[in-house]
């Protein structure tokens, strides 16, 4: 790994800026924040510099202070910023990675974003997080510490997934779920729920009111 | 269809309420609104009655003006309040809609409200209107009208979806396309370009910036 590289790791997209609490405390905390191009200078306007900005710099706009972060252009046409940072993390050994800013405004990355998770899911320990969710993909057995009452969607990539669950308001039991809506809005019953599925699937976690 | 559904025909989701005047143009233009549970209040604050309500009404707050509108409540749970709207659509032969305010705020049900569009598009006319992009889905060849400079972005559904497209910046040709950001921020080259996919498409149109 980098050695100036200081844990946890963020990946700050080019999405809406977080408002919510809960990413905003993940952001405040980083050790490293690397940024997809134009979000280096989103993170600048909110008073932190990144430690690496990646992408075509088809967006970016050089700050007005000094910036003595790495700059690594990645002009690559068939993969977008978010993809060149995970490939530039892997590269760099790094293990484990949460991404903000990744939805919001444009719903072409937004679902591009979704997919990216679904590629990377078993190269790197990722979690998505928005102003509403926590966003992780996996594969078979799972679980997850909830709080009663959470929202719990689960959104397969594949047809013919089969998903079971424990836990939730409305179960699911060897149910074969398609890429569609029929698993949106669960609510997770305790302090923890499983489930376990055939094909990768995306969790969403609601995050509390306050 | 029903005797007092007037043309134009929008669905208002309980997503993001529109900002961009494409949007709030289709909206003020409308001939019927039909909302989908809570999105009747924001559609009530916009100053506008809907044509009917559908949904298991959980998030609905009783107007304080009356409301002469239809009630339909369905409270199926393995249904999305998007899909209660579109099968009352389909059952009053409804042909043709334009879908507001179905993606922003939470993640998975703009995520599931994408799905939608690749399970609906082959029964009835769609376009799904945001902030950013008109977006539709289709199967086989079709034609778009463009300005040059306006973002193209395609997404499949299906794995090994063969795309060939004219007059794009980035030229697709049998290119073997599956759910992933590979053809994400193409560019119009002029007037209109056409595509052609073995399996059903998400087409992402960008609005033009004024």
């Amino acid at each position: 790994m980098e050695n100036s590289l200081k844990q946890p790791i963020i990946i700050l997209a080019n999405g809406a800026f977080p408002t919510h609490h809960i990413p905003l405390d993940i952001l405040k905390k980083a050790g490293s924040v690397i940024c997809t191009d134009g979000s280096a200078n989103t993170l600048n306007a909110y008073g932190m510099t990144p430690f690496a900005v990646i992408g075509d710099f088809d967006s970016y706009k050089e700050p007005k202070l000094p910036f003595s972060g790495k700059k690594i252009l990645e002009s690559d046409q068939d993969n977008t910023d978010l993809e060149k940072a995970l490939n530039w993390s892997l590269e760099n050994g790094i293990e484990k990675i949460t991404i903000l800013g990744a939805t919001g405004l444009r719903e072409d990355m937004t679902l591009a974003n979704h997919y990216i998770l679904l590629d990377y899911y078993d190269q790197i320990k990722l979690a998505m997080v928005t102003d509403h969710f926590t966003i992780t993909c996996h594969k078979g057995q799972k679980s997850y510490d909830t709080f009663p009452g959470q929202i719990i969607s689960i959104l397969p990539q594949h047809f013919n997934t089969e998903v079971s669950t424990t836990a939730l308001r409305y179960p699911l039991n060897k149910m074969e779920l398609h890429p569609s809506a029929k698993a949106v809005s669960n609510q997770a019953m305790g302090a923890s729920f499983s489930v376990d599925a055939s094909k990768p699937i995306l969790i969403f976690r609601g995050h509390t009111e306050n």
